[in-house]
């Protein structure tokens, strides 16, 4: 008997919900917005597409959800989230209480990975990092074949790892974090700085001339569209981009690596190419270990829930 | 009945090996220098070790080597050394052979990381790292409890962490690394940078007028000593150390970090104190975990022998 389980993926804007087979196909799936202002909303959706999904797929044996929040998985609480208003709270034990199934939270950038490592971009191997490129860089870690966690559940941050001493502001309050210099964010403000150089007439213009209104996403798309200056940018980004990953390979020595979110997405090859190029120059030791290959993620906007699926695996018994 | 296990440390200089209890007690000890020219020499002087620590612990039932070299764990081979000539050595099989006990071969750092993790400052912590600071930077990581090897081995190279993007040139050929500029060398390097830009009048005259013979040792040494010029050449590489143990926070959660080597020794709470004070200022989510304790490391120059000994308890059956 194939075991089925419910993945929930409660993002800032959407909560999306599916019911998940062993081999990572959808066999429902339900999306409602996000309240983001009243965490008792955000409890009722949640529970609305669980029930949604129980009612879809009544073989479904455990339920499994990936927040964009700092989560405390051993209790299922979500401790805190930067778009949302919810803190503290016990999402494990409300959705157990309501539902009647049992229930796993994890964040999203850990479930994403538990996604790519099983049935996306990193199936088979037993050490991988999954790094999610968007506004910010989120990443969860697969080593020894298991989601790393590590001492307080907080493991897999290394969107915080300082690159740059005193380089540009994160909006953690540090200065010079990865996510600082080689996120969608970074692509924007990398953009505007060379703009107010005098480069970048083209950009600007299509910003109706406000540098201010310049965005990573427009730079992006301009540079998917062929401008040069907007490639050079993102190229610039992807460099710094590849010298993260390259601390991740000297740290974990992972099989792959698996980049996904909106910016790698929307940027391709213009991004991941000089990541990789920067990447292979900084790694230690490179004559004695295979080459690691960077990946782009195969699941997409699916990874949330089907990671999240995944982790309701372990409750249900079997995978 | 307990188990004794013998482990041998094999450095640039010298050949340690002891004879070591479950409790991490020496019970028989001995030491050879390393012949660095000649390859056969050294597996002749750590065989010679070896049969003196079968004789004076009969009841030892395998051997465990930490070398300072890159090693290949799985296969039990030494790849290369910076400062020895051997290369693609097969020491587990020799070993074995020579001597008739059963051998597992790992890298130095790896092997003091375990030391500390079972008998030593890490004790009773299941996710933690020991960073070894002397003329460069090594690291061993214990994560769940085991030692983390990566999928190549290779795992837990953060001194080659590029934590300053075209700074400092690194013996590994990059510019940037953690150990370029938060080791024992950075420390010698950034004094004399600054007795070139005039300051440090003490240092200089104390190096005979010669620049270029102020080392790092000279510097900690003054430092110890009360030299301001050198407390605070110190402490700057302290904060850099400092930075690139929050990223090791960051990426992995440890309970404690454990901090040890020569350069560490000797300077103590002068380079410890401000890599405290860097380290807490560069973690994200601070207020949602407990402080990460950095610890001297307490086994002294004993990790070596000690940690390879723990390796070989593996073999032996049982702890």
């Amino acid at each position: 008997m194939t075991t089925v389980t419910i993945g929930i993926d409660v993002g800032g804007t959407k909560i999306a919900a599916a019911a998940v087979d062993a081999d990572g196909s959808l066999i429902a799936r339900s999306q409602v917005p996000t309240e983001s202002d009243d965490q008792n909303s955000i409890v009722a959706a949640i529970v609305k597409v669980s029930h949604e999904m129980k009612a879809a797929a009544p073989a479904a044996r455990a339920i499994g959800v990936g927040a964009a929040a700092l989560v405390d998985h051993e209790s299922g609480t979500i401790l805190w989230a930067p778009n949302l208003s919810y803190k503290d709270l016990h999402l494990r034990a409300l959705l157990q209480d309501r539902v009647g199934l049992p229930v796993a939270v994890d964040n999203d950038a850990n479930v994403a990975a538990l996604a790519e490592a099983i049935h996306g971009a990193g199936k088979g191997a037993a050490h991988q990092a999954t790094v999610t490129v968007g506004t910010g860089i989120g990443a969860g870690f697969v080593l020894d074949g298991k989601l790393y966690r590590g001492a307080h559940g907080l493991g897999g941050e290394p969107g915080h790892m300082i690159v740059v001493p005193d380089g540009p502001m994160c909006t953690c309050g540090n200065r010079g974090c990865w996510e600082a210099v080689a996120s969608g964010r970074a692509i924007g403000r990398v953009a505007r700085e060379r703009v107010e150089g005098g480069a970048g007439a083209d950009l600007l213009a299509a910003a109706g001339g406000d540098v201010a209104a310049i965005t990573g996403e427009a730079v992006g798309d301009a540079a998917v569209a062929g401008d040069a200056f907007a490639r050079d940018v993102v190229a610039s980004v992807g460099r710094m981009l590849g010298i993260g990953l390259a601390n991740l390979v000297n740290l974990l020595d992972p099989a792959l690596l698996v980049v996904g979110g909106g910016a790698a997405a929307g940027t391709g090859e213009l991004l991941l190419g000089p990541a990789r190029t920067a990447m292979a120059a900084h790694i230690v030791g490179a004559s004695w270990r295979p080459p690691v290959p960077v990946l782009p993620a195969a699941l997409g906007n699916d990874a949330g829930v089907v990671g999240a699926a995944i982790l309701a695996r372990e409750l249900a018994g079997s995978g």
